[in-house]
């Protein structure tokens, strides 16, 4: 579901909703993947991103076919020297949905952080009163 | 499994795995209710939490009970004039284990935006050279 279909009083209403989170990218293993990705722009092989991301073999692949289906990262199939090389970018469109996601993501850190900020100084007060 | 199972040098490849990232609460409808309760410090009624986080009511129901069967949150239920009420807060866990979330959300978020700006800047550049 599209947040512009919310109208301006439901958005207000629905304060934490967060309807741009979006599935695909929240998840964690492929937060994990795209933010690699987006950080190390001329792209990372399997091996890489599998270290980087603490990910088995077999839970990589699947969540890079994934990303690669929705058009969110290519994968190159290639040799180096002797060897097989996957090499994984991220594209365009994914870099355009993961920086609307994050635009997202600062608004949930914000919202709580304050929150949080202001727990902490109340307890401090607290303390100060009592003491 | 505990980050504090990981050595330091396994961290420091692992850049990207963010293993704080509680898979209890980094859920988007878990993460919507635990935000508004976390700003909502006196608590909040079912149909509050329902506008405010735009989910349906049993969406909603069995998320707070996965909440609070983890001790994150309690539930209380009562009457208020002659209507029931289900009033929601955070527990002191359910506040301990998301501002510790919230510290990985904030990495995820610096990591990425940090790269994000790099690439604004870049591109900046390349249009400033080519004009």
């Amino acid at each position: 579901m599209s947040s512009k279909k919310h109208t301006r009083s439901a958005e207000g209403e629905a304060q934490f909703a967060y309807q741009g989170l979006d599935r695909l990218i929240h998840e964690h293993a492929r937060l994990s993947v795209l933010t690699a990705l987006i950080t190390n722009n001329p792209g990372l092989s399997f091996n890489e991103l599998k270290k980087m991301c603490q990910l088995t073999d077999g839970n990589l692949s699947r969540h890079l076919a994934i990303l690669d289906e929705a058009g969110l990262i290519t994968i190159f199939k290639g040799i180096e020297g002797n060897r097989s090389l996957t090499l994984c970018r991220i594209t365009s469109e994914g870099r355009k949905r993961y920086t609307e996601y994050l635009a997202v993501l600062e608004r949930v850190v914000t919202d709580a952080a304050g929150a949080i900020r202001v727990d902490t100084q109340r307890k401090e007060t607290d303390k100060t009163l009592r003491s």
